[in-house]
């Protein structure tokens, strides 16, 4: 026999996905279960339809080739059907709904979280997996079922702990700008898209630079030229005011967008829309501060057909460096009424939200709104004595009994490895039981957070192992409550 | 122009793959959170890897052809390497402490619940695609961590509202039938696998059948004949008497497997795990109605190292025609200490257990077990008269203030059509403000679960329509009270 070197293989993760854990992973699940929790409230059904779809079914292309399109994980299955990998949970929903939709009782309100996948260049923060959750009404024409998805995104962002004012839903309607375009005769598909590609570029270019591709064109500073949509300048300033007029109450906001779209149908729908709305939102109390009209809502605009919603969070925070955190864009929808038409042919009207469930949980994250589970403290018993593992992980079944997360060290190594475990663990108290302990029926608890902000302070390595300042050694009966006065003091 | 006729896929779910929704999809949340919770008490984190690893990572095959072995999803990344979706928790898990070993906090705690995927033949019942829940405790070498995972098997099936006594971890320990297999004389690969081949089938062949395949073989009633382990008579006892060692408390399982080990050491390894086993678990108050030791635990045998346990349901329920249904096996584990070695050549011992959600979630489904989430009744507010949206969706609102799950009908049809989704919904009452109630300051409520009741027995349509004995109309301000009312009689 050859003595052939075993095949060991790197241990590397793909390359564009990550690995989560602990907190951030609790932040996230802290987020879908509230969401949850209010969709169920608001009488949507879970649904969870498998990772794969049929890639002709998933609508993004055809395979005709070996190899299928960027931007879609796809393989072939074993009966030569290729299968890709959901990029969002929207085209499922509307596989489902065809498939399923004589049975359906209409309207279905479903929502939906998990993993999507888009098998693009992975960059900094952009991964190649990532969690979105959903909600959708499909079989609803009514502008309350927009109102409703609004009113269900806030009512997400209150159920995570944000208070009123730091977040807010934006609200626009994409007919709006189609109604001034054909108010200004500008509504040619080409130029229709040189506008909302201008309009897009609020933000990063300011009104000057919009200004500029609404009319001949722009140059870049590396010198290159963007053609312009070549409106005329009372065009552009009619298209600048409806990007200008958001501010003040709802209804102020629809006073001024009424002159701006003048006799157009579209328009007038856009308008239409937006007063019911505000209609339902007033009835049910979301009031301005959480849900605004804001005409420079683009995102989205060639996608959507009618009210498009964008979820932003306003709170502050800062980083590390007191530089201030944007948050920004968390979540989006709206209505999209072509959903199960390219199955069937059959119009069925529809309108959702999604929120970017990784993004969402680092801004609550770094805001300190992680959940209830997050904040019980952990306690760790340490193993003092070999072969006593039964009594340390009968002492943490004790601490879990007052409500602690616990744990008995249950690896092996020294009372100092042991310490440097809770530490990283994060544990306020260390529980520890040796044979002098055990002998004389007492318990010593070490404060691991004082314990830390003293080591800090000292000097003299051997006066701190004679007064141990952040132990203390209590009666067996008396532990607990030793333990639950460290955890009331690092609270 | 030519007129050509849009192409439309059919709609269609994946081959052996399923959507699921509804209430099951709540009793697997509700499954995964109450377990979440008990690892989070017990010091475990959450862990999520990405679905895909490198297929030569992953293990369980090497690509070296086009299209890479059964049995996984593989796909071809665009700069070669080969992905593979995973198939369990456990091999990611490998390849992220291979990974990170220098920097993880060790024993390494984590859970980790999610999908999993195995390409392979779908058949009733099984499906490419299913959720595993798992929880591992990585770099602890005692028996005393393997007690901990038993106990946290046993504390999960108590979390989800299972009676001890419904429930019970069945233990073993692969080093016990070695122990013997050493002991008389049989401990060579081939034969040792026989015998374990043969010992997994008690449950089917009973006793005798088991006997010819330890002995000279056995020929099936299709007339196949199975070559046998061809151990002696003496021998053939002693496996039998093994396999029948359980029953009564768990030192009485010990006191009977310690002779039939001899003095085989592998056996005695095992033995004074079971020893360690049984003081962990009867220090933190696991007795032998949740965690027996059953010899006779095949399962996994071949791939464990030590200890290996298996989470049973033994409540009792049945089928709508009241015949039993038997749960049997919702999740199992084991010792496996060669997790990162294959990476790295360095052993690390490890221990861990995995419920099967779906398999599990449909059992507790079946038994009630349902979680509290389910039981809030659903109310239904009528869309009576168009353009009254809001006040119908904020009637919603307060019936989620008084605690209900509730939805204003946003869909379109009449009265007719909204009733019947109301009941299809599963609602407890549909409540009516048409312009009559309107003018009057009156709701009418319908007890929906009495009025399918009643309708299955009324002959007379005329005398229905004009007593209606399932509704009730009432002054506004007593409308929720009389919601209530409706709910708590239908409880």
């Amino acid at each position: 026999m050859s003595a052939k070197k075993p095949f060991r293989p790197k241990a590397r993760r793909p390359r564009g996905f990550e690995d989560r854990s602990g907190s951030i992973l609790r932040v996230e699940r802290h987020l879908i279960e509230r969401a949850s929790r209010v969709y169920d409230d608001w009488g949507f059904e879970p649904l969870m339809t498998p990772a794969f779809e049929y890639a002709d079914a998933l609508g993004k292309f055809l395979p005709d080739e070996e190899r299928p399109n960027e931007g879609v994980f796809a393989l072939e299955d074993d009966d030569g059907q290729w299968l890709s990998l959901r990029y969002d949970h929207t085209a499922p929903l509307a596989r489902f709904v065809a498939e399923n939709y004589q049975d359906l009782n209409k309207p279905y309100r479903r929502y939906q979280a998990g993993d999507v996948w888009r098998n693009e260049k992975p960059g900094p923060g952009r991964f190649r997996q990532f969690v979105q959750c959903d909600a959708d009404t499909v079989g609803a024409a009514s502008a309350a079922a927009d109102a409703e998805m609004i009113a269900l995104a806030a009512e997400v962002m209150r159920s995570v702990g944000l208070k009123d004012g730091d977040y807010v839903v934006r609200v626009n309607d994409r007919r709006l700008l189609d109604g001034v375009l054909e108010s200004i005769g500008a509504a040619e598909p080409e130029r229709r898209m040189r506008v909302l590609r201008a309009a897009d570029k609020l933000d990063r270019l300011g009104r000057d630079g919009v200004a500029m591709l609404l009319g001949e064109g722009r140059k870049d500073e590396s010198g290159d030229f963007t053609e312009g949509a070549k409106l005329d300048t009372a065009s552009i300033d009619r298209v600048l005011a409806f990007l200008d007029a958001s501010g003040g109450s709802r209804e102020d906001v629809i006073a001024r967008l009424e002159p701006l779209v003048g006799t157009s149908e579209t328009g007038k729908a856009g308008i239409a829309a937006l007063s019911e709305i505000h209609d339902v939102l007033s009835a049910i109390g979301v009031n301005e501060d959480r849900a605004l009209f804001d005409p420079s809502v683009v995102r989205g605009l060639g996608y959507y057909t009618g009210p498009v919603y964008e979820a932003e969070l306003l709170a502050q925070a800062t980083y590390d460096d007191g530089s201030p955190i944007q948050f920004g864009s968390v979540g989006g929808g709206g209505r999209y009424d072509d959903l199960v038409s390219r199955f069937t042919g059959q119009v069925v009207p529809a309108t959702g939200f999604s929120f970017g469930v990784s993004r969402f949980a680092a801004a609550l994250s770094a805001l300190g709104l992680t959940g209830a589970s997050q904040e019980r403290p952990l306690v760790v018993v340490v193993a003092a004595e070999k072969d006593r593992s039964a009594d340390y992980l009968s002492m943490a079944a004790e601490l879990r009994e007052a409500g602690f997360r616990a744990e008995a060290f249950v690896g092996g190594g020294n009372m100092g490895k042991q310490m440097k475990y809770a530490d990283r663990r994060g544990a306020v108290a260390a529980v520890i039981v040796g044979s002098n302990e055990r002998e004389e029926g007492l318990v010593t608890i070490k404060d691991l957070k004082l314990g830390a902000r003293l080591a800090a302070d000292i000097s003299d390595n051997k006066q701190w192992r004679e007064e141990q300042p952040a132990q203390e050694t209590v009666a067996r009966q008396d532990w607990i409550e030793a333990v639950e006065r460290i955890a009331a003091r690092n609270d």
